[in-house]
């Protein structure tokens, strides 16, 4: 059974996902026998991943320490945050503690995988408070885009770890719905917070993130000047949002016919919660739309993305059973398109155009506000946590790497921040952070179904990598017993043409690999060749991405002079039989 | 002696400054014999008011209630908080407590009116607590534009009563300045706020105001790219500022030239305070200027408001004895001209480019942000305190209505915010608030010198006033005995326009009216005319502000049938031998 590497008085951080990425959130706080899991999300992979559903997190760490698992405590019920646990739960038997609206979603997803009924499954609100024997785990109320999100607070014998969850700070909820709760989070920072790994995606807009009042007040205006059919598209779980559009709706006596089964969950659940106030009466069946005056009918549903097989699409394409687009309806996207997704939102636009609707989208229209929070709310929750250390998390490299100027603005010393990546180990003591090991922390390919049917076929994508991007190679020679760099590091690349340009890039890549080598001096005293390998793969690929936008195959290739290394081989995947990209990597090694 | 017509276990809160208006703040909170003090500003006139250098409070009521005055206690030191002491002092004698910098600004203005010595001033910071019989006073730090600023918490048998001061939340001052404490506005807010009062001044922006960080970037920027001399004119109060500039400049390795005896003073204060941190070998004498290279020049000056005597404006008119334009110069206004000096600031700025210079100004170019929280912050300070009574201050009509919606949108409920004109009495025990008194608060003109020399003239202002904006009269008969309106209120006006034109308009003036009536009705046995007149006046100057911009003379005529109410001649003001605007209208009923 790996054990970290941690001495016995720290208290470790680390993320199976989520760090250097947006996705696939799940992260730990351990001391000693004792591990709290934060979130269990999955990653929706790039177009390029073809035959690939989902993206888990390579957690058989966790797996083999799994008796150690006091609690699996959720922030949210988004799909980056819980939808992993279906898999997660076929390895691992923990108990789960959710707020309200996540636990319905969470509900939902067991049953579908008859993993229901074995499931441990615990509500909480912000005022309760998990004990163990060494950790406890209390909560602190947020807002997001979804109700009911936590923040988390881990308290350990060094000090309290906060995880906030995704935010930002919504001080007008709609709905007179509950706003962040400050009290508590000054409470928390007044009392000491030892280290805040705070959500950064949004760390790169110089902003105040607006709140759902305003969309609200957008969104009725809106409607107000519409006097066709209304068919409103958003996110099922912005519960918010819906009650936005349910509310003008139902000011203009307009009936609500709701479309496409997430949609249709998320407003029971947002009904039965209390999120949502639809008379009803005014829920009508799809079935009788075309029985009642344009004017009076508010379509609600799912497929704002793009989704080829979701409700919108399928308006849109003319082969909805019940509803096709008819002169004076008008189309809201009350949503911004995912990077990945701006194609097929715009080729839905298109189709939606051509069908004769009116489309009304996106920011332009003052119809969308993200759901998490800008430098300005990072900064509050830096200013009322007031942390010792700080790790920027749920977000990419660059992301991260702004979050800590923030926090070295608000106070925070540029020396206490860590940048960390996936499986790297945070070891904490009231007084001293440093990172001290890696577990493993790779990505999992999913095709929809199950863990068991994880893809294959890491070769050919290797292949194209190959051909698409190139190779980079570190090489070096290091003196184990003396602690000193032999030869090298050297960088060689093959078909990576920015690193022929570039001196400069070299130059940084050389200097990677001399802090990683350096680093693993310092930290251990036995040096772990595996652990050596992926921190210089897992650098290199963050400077290379970070200065070029592309991830050529890195491999890398220290000798080890002293022969008290004995080069084992890569333990296998428990739950993938197909290797992970850093096992690839990993392997060419050899 | 004038007393307080509220009950026994009722504290009071009421302005002799600063509501429906910016300027002269002077808050009150008083519990039987106990009185705090908040501020003592002045107002500058605006142009009309020709040869009148001040307004400041008609503060007669605390004039005869001085003995009930336990501290006059500071939020920060800019002139419409601070300015009016040096005429309050001379009627009354009462400690005043400060923080650091206002109390040096402080001790400046009493020096030059020989006050000084009788002073009692006392250095507070935020940890400061003062304890009186039945009230006691705790602060907490804030950020504004100017450094030491501090809220202010009276503590009441009745619970806690909050005046914010003008504040933004500044989350990264520069020059590792202290931040807001959250912490312990959280904490006020989780004991319970009675009442909180706060900073109006933008509560029509809906935006969080941006950090002085943000402005310290754009003028280093600005710096780096000027080869020739700087000339920097700024508020000498805002030390952030001339923190911003001097760092700026001495990373170009530019020397320092202070003209204007406020910016001397200033950074004289900054320096000792150690909000500065010009080393000495940097200060060099104005006289030797001509001694170093242009690009090794900052000069910092007063006079950013085109004040015709300051630094700035004697430099554009070539009157300047050590500075004249030269070709390459360039201006940095870092500062937005207030509203009454847009015109002479653009005449200044027209100078100094005919002269050849070259001038960048205001938020154009990212020099400039407010002193004063936007919507976000004020949001901020609302959902921080969770006051159960709301009463926004500092700031004209339009902004505290604003600033009421604000409240409701974050959890104050419309009925529990009190938009309080000068002299209302705020009366409040821990579950109950009403308007209950009126007290004088009207305007009193100085000419500069004393209050002794307060300007006469109101009779020719009035005629001026007839003409330009005509009059509106007032007409009710009420009988006292059985509390009803026997005809009335009716509104007649003359000369103004506005009037004659909207019905609407009457309507609404007519409901003012009824409202003043029935408001005294409910609130008091005994009607006293005077005040019932008062509130008449001031609920349509108000309305017809708020409605037209105008400021019309306004009449009341109330006949009270009942002979009960002597009609008793409005007592003669103690500091102003002419009558205020207020004083005026009332005797026209006579």
């Amino acid at each position: 059974m790996r054990k970290l590497k941690v001495n016995n008085n720290e208290v470790a951080f680390y993320a199976m996902g989520g760090l250097g990425e947006i996705g696939k959130n799940m992260y730990c706080v351990q001391f000693q026998d004792e591990i709290i899991v934060i979130d269990c999300g999955v990653l929706f992979p790039e177009d390029e991943l073809l035959g690939v559903d989902y993206v888990i997190q390579d957690y058989s760490y966790l797996v083999e320490n799994q008796e150690k698992i006091k609690a699996i405590v959720i922030t949210h019920g988004h799909e980056d945050h819980i939808g992993g646990l279906p898999f997660f739960l076929q390895q691992v038997n923990a108990p789960i503690y959710s707020g309200p609206f996540a636990l319905s979603l969470i509900k939902g997803k067991l049953e579908e995988k008859h993993l229901l009924r074995n499931a441990d499954l615990h509500e909480v609100n912000e005022d309760t408070v998990l004990k163990f024997k060494k950790l406890s785990v209390s909560f602190f109320r947020t807002t997001h885009s979804i109700p009911d999100t936590l923040g988390i607070a881990v308290h350990t014998p060094q000090g309290t770890i906060i995880q906030t969850g995704d935010f930002k700070f919504d001080l007008t909820p709609v709905g007179g719905l509950p706003a962040p709760n400050l009290q508590k989070m000054a409470k928390l920072g007044d009392d000491g917070v030892l280290l805040l790994t705070s959500d950064s995606t949004n760390a790169e807009r110089p902003e105040f993130t607006k709140s759902e009042q305003w969309v609200d007040t957008h969104i009725r205006r809106i409607f107000e000047k519409i006097k066709g059919r209304i068919i409103f598209a958003s996110f099922a779980s912005n519960v918010y949002r819906l009650r936005e559009a349910s509310d003008a709706a139902i000011k203009q006596g307009r009936k609500i016919a709701v479309f496409g089964r997430s949609m249709e969950n998320a407003i029971g659940a947002g009904q039965e919660l209390g999120y949502l106030n639809i008379p009803e009466d005014y829920l009508i069946d799809p079935n009788d739309i075309n029985s009642y005056p344009p004017e009076k009918v508010l379509i609600m549903c799912t497929g704002s993305q793009g989704e080829p097989m979701a409700a919108l699409s399928r308006i849109a394409n003319g082969t909805h059973r019940q509803i096709t687009i008819q002169p004076g309806d008008t189309v809201v996207f009350s949503s911004n398109p995912i990077p990945g997704n701006t194609v097929s939102v715009n080729q839905l636009i298109n189709k939606l155009d051509e069908a004769g609707a009116t489309v009304i989208h996106g920011y332009v229209n003052n119809i969308h506000t993200s759901g998490h929070g800008g430098q300005i709310d990072e900064e509050f929750m830096l200013r009322l946590m007031k942390p010792k250390y700080f790790a920027p998390v749920h977000g990419e490299y660059r992301m991260q790497k702004i979050h800590t100027k923030l926090a070295e603005m608000t106070g925070v010393p540029l020396e206490n921040s860590f940048i960390l990546a996936n499986g790297d180990v945070l070891a904490l003591t009231k007084d001293s952070a440093r990172v001290a090991d890696h577990v493993e922390a790779g990505d999992v390919y999913i095709d929809g179904r199950d863990v068991g049917d994880s893809v294959g076929n890491p070769e050919i994508r290797e292949r194209r990598l190959l051909s698409e991007e190139g190779v980079v190679t570190a090489i070096a020679v290091i003196d184990l017993k003396n602690h000193q760099i032999v030869a090298g590091p050297d960088i060689v690349s093959r078909g990576f043409v920015y690193m022929h340009e570039s001196q400069d890039l070299i130059k940084a890549a050389n200097h990677e690999v001399f802090w990683a080598i350096l680093n693993t001096f310092k930290n251990r005293k036995k040096i772990d060749e595996r652990i050596l390998n992926r921190t210089i793969v897992s650098r290199l690929q963050k400077l290379l991405y970070a200065q070029t936008g592309r991830r050529p195959v890195i491999i890398p290739m220290v000798t080890i002079l002293n022969g008290d290394q004995k080069h084992e081989e890569p333990k296998k995947n428990k739950q993938s039989k197909p290797k992970t990209d850093k096992n690839v990597e990993k392997e060419d090694v050899k």
